[in-house]
């Protein structure tokens, strides 16, 4: 059997967050970014979720390198647990090898090999080619692929929009992926994240013309922005308007002072002369705009200590005027509305989602879907970045636009998609489950800590004592604790009754007595309350 | 001093959800609306929120009535639990009154005084002459309240949008509203939910215009439509589309089933000769509409069965054209997303929100609520149905048109707003809490156990049993049984190393023995872990 190109998912398919994607062809394996995800709701406790890097690891003698789209967490931020057991070189642009430098330093990983590479040249890995191009994305910096296989040329989208006005200037360059393109596309593997909005991504221009109309409207209030600490155009856009506006910018919050540092050193931001100040210089209101984290309503963030009072440096009062320039996040809503609710009571005109456009996603919509589609003429498609539903409606819109069904492949995390440059199919999967990250515990928390953590969460627990002798006779009083499940100081007739029940029980002494206190008690309080706490005995010998 | 009018919210501000204000006036009480709210995300394995009802039922002598603006949940959800310890004449339409007769039945509540009222009479209760006029809303037979007191007169809008093609036809009747407000409006309460839109709410019509169109572009497929059960204007615009595209109507859901079955018999609804068919009657595909519930992704609804594979009826399959025909209510976007994935993952094409207009608000928008503030002008406005942000807006909204910033209150759930028809002023709180519904337990489960849920949710617990003798010296080695932390199978060696300095600590015999495991396991495991499971030591006397 010929040699053939797999494609292997380990992140990203079927959810939005840890891309992570492999290419192998005979002994040679390449790895397309390696991101990280935040917890969905009712992850309880988890504090970010990675790929399964157990395929990566036993096969790592045959890494030829990791390649870098852009610098999202979603992209870079499962590498600083990657590279506690992985070696091998890692490439992305200075902007994206800046920020995945930092955060292996803060991870106390050393001596990784890191490579810049830009988006004119081409790089050779095995037998891989792999030459970046432009695209216009809310981060600057950041590249698609174009990797020339033996098989056939396969082309990754990354993160995009069309964007012709963009902020910073960098637009996805059709005309480089053309060059790059000459015998046609094998396989396409594209962003999917927007499938399921109709027509254009708006253009980030509008963001900065509402930015200015406000800058002119609150002429005398200080004006509060906060936003994405990686939207670093967006951030360049800001310095602009407050150059313009005759205003200072001040920073609080510890990613957005990093990466603004890190673009100015790299020469991806253009500061004017004097605008950036520390946050304790005193200016006066309407000559200030802070900028700060926290669009998502993250606890700690800077605006939301700022929302609760707790921010050391800035309090906020009647009058201030605070933009909120981030889109939320699914699953992050109710977050945000407290943060907006606290606001609004200190006094704040909040400026947020409906009331203003003052974001616009980084993702194209259908239509640059489909222009993506029409310029690249893949022969096969597989919808990356997105959840189940966007990979269907990116499938969707390309078979209106000519891709035969067969053609379309909606793959899973740990599929592995195989094609000798004219067939394609799949062969088995690898592993590729959710790895939780909890404090220091990597993979430690598996699915049945968070279905007891579930059920914790829903109704709490009961440590019942039964202090018995060596047969199993009661010798005493059973004792029951709980926490979680009602108040102990108010339902003592509640614990008393299931008490009663379960010394009876126990005293007829047939089977098992743990599993007697579990049975009796599961019942018992099911049929009073209707819920279901978790019952653990202890059975004490004395 | 002379007899005040007080308003007093016992829910709905600063929240959406759970509405209910009290209006006293000396020894008499009106109560408008009594609503539940749904829990949010983090209130773990609660089903409902109530109002507090302490002050009504200490005050319940004076307690004249209770008037309903509309059948909704959040405004009539919480009668089946007040209708336990309160004995009062509850007023409302023919419909609220016949949704709230189903659900005291269903709560085993016999012998309430139900009167049905329409929006053209009024009804005198104690010192409160109170009319009702219609509002255009997304369920029939919704009316604000027009209510003349000593000291002037109240308008309460109730939930309203301003729609001239409303499904059903209803309009709000600012005739009415001003024939009945010859001398002016003291104060206004007025529905603040979408504060934060811009323009107008869009008609219902475009929804009816939308879901036309989509029956003609999926002739041959199999439509299911999930909605709010309580939408029944838009579901009686359903029933005479299917009729007109030559489809029968089946229904999934008992909620579907009883809110049509009571508009029919109420006349609210027009169901077409024949085009009502049994769930189990054999229709061919391309001849059928099914309206489901669901909308909301809840895990027991019919549509998420359908969705998971499990409903007894349905299989959705390949070519099934699914909408989801209700807005996503903030909280809910993770369950809706997975529902969603799994309905693609079986083939469906389902259309939802952001692909096409198959839902509109049943709340005006800043330009509906602008309107309502021209047509009454009030003396005082009130905001009430909405987050503190929602309040906030609605405020501003008022400024912008003349209204004097003192003569606009923002209050919380508990405040008492008192005027003598001239001044307003706040007197003392009354308790206004969140009350707990969990299974059968009303207010058992208080925010101590709450605090303990989150913890459980996020780390976990450890039961440790120390056998000891009467002098506080082991007699043996400590045991540590956990749940919800980390694998016990896995973490042997993390759980020994705490075990050993365990015992350590306690062998010094100083102070309490339970203080000793709390304090040296909780800096163990947070220094090895950042988690802090809850620790329950079990000092086990033998």
């Amino acid at each position: 059997m010929a040699k053939q190109l797999k494609i292997i998912p380990l992140g990203g398919l079927g959810e939005i967050g840890k891309n992570m994607t492999l290419l192998e062809y005979g002994r040679n394996q390449i790895i397309i970014d390696c991101g990280s995800k935040f917890p969905e709701n009712d992850q309880h406790g988890i504090d970010l979720v990675l790929p399964q890097f157990d395929y990566v690891i036993e096969n790592q003698e045959i890494v030829r390198g990791i390649v870098l789209t852009h610098g999202h967490q979603d992209h870079i931020g499962g590498l600083p647990y990657l590279m506690q057991k992985l070696n091998a070189p890692i490439y992305g642009t200075a902007l994206t090898i800046g920020m995945v430098q930092r955060q292996l330093e803060e991870a106390g990983i050393r001596g990784a090999d890191l490579q810049v590479i830009d988006d004119k040249t081409t790089l050779h890995l095995g037998p891989f080619a792999v030459s970046p191009f432009a695209v216009a994305h809310s981060i600057p910096a950041s590249v698609g692929l174009v990797i020339d296989t033996p098989v056939g040329t396969i082309v990754h989208t990354g993160d995009y929009k069309l964007d012709e006005t963009p902020a910073g200037g960098r637009t996805t360059d059709f005309n480089r992926l053309r060059e790059l393109t000459p015998n046609g596309v094998l396989a396409l593997l594209g962003d999917s994240t927007n499938a399921d909005r109709p027509g254009r991504t708006p253009t980030e221009k509008i963001v900065a013309d509402t930015l200015d109309r406000i800058f002119d409207e609150e002429k005398g209030q200080r004006i509060i922005i906060a936003t994405f600490s990686s939207v670093l155009a967006r951030l360049q856009e800001i310095m602009l308007l407050a150059h313009k506006h005759g205003r200072k910018v001040a920073l609080t919050g510890r990613s957005l002072q990093q990466n603004i540092e890190l673009a100015r050193d790299l020469g991806y931001m253009n500061v004017p002369e004097g605008v950036l100040v520390d946050i304790k210089t005193s200016v006066p209101n309407e000559k200030l705009v802070i900028l700060s984290t926290g669009s998502q309503g993250e606890p700690r963030s800077a605006l939301n200590r700022m929302a609760r009072g707790e921010h050391k440096q800035i309090q906020v009062h009647e009058g201030d005027t605070i933009i909120i320039s981030g889109g939320t996040i699914p699953g992050n809503e109710e977050d945000v509305a407290r943060m907006l609710n606290n606001l609004f009571a200190r006094g704040a005109n909040v400026i947020y989602g409906p009331l203003a456009t003052v974001h616009v996603s980084g993702h194209g919509s259908r239509e640059d879907m489909r222009i993506m589609l029409e310029t690249v003429q893949p022969r096969f498609l597989i919808p990356v970045h997105g959840e189940l539903r966007h990979q269907h409606l990116h499938v969707r819109l390309a078979l209106q636009h000519g891709l035969p069904a067969a053609n379309a492949f909606i793959l899973h995390n740990g599929a592995t998609w195989c094609s000798d440059g004219e067939k394609a199919w799949l062969a088995e999967n690898v592993a590729a489950a959710d790895v939780y990250v909890d404090g220091t515990m990597i993979g430690e928390v598996g699915d049945h800590v968070m279905r007891d953590r579930e059920r914790l969460a829903q109704d709490g627990f009961i440590v019942v004592y039964i202090p018995m002798n060596k047969r199993n006779k009661l010798t005493g009083e059973p004792h029951l604790v709980s926490r979680g499940f009602v108040r102990m100081d108010t339902s003592g007739e509640l614990l008393d009754a299931a008490r009663v029940q379960l010394k009876r029980e126990l005293m007829k002494n047939g089977r098992n007595p743990g599993d007697i206190t579990r049975e009796t008690l599961q019942n018992f309080f099911y049929r009073e309350t209707q819920s279901r706490p978790i019952i653990l005995p202890a059975i004490v010998q004395v």
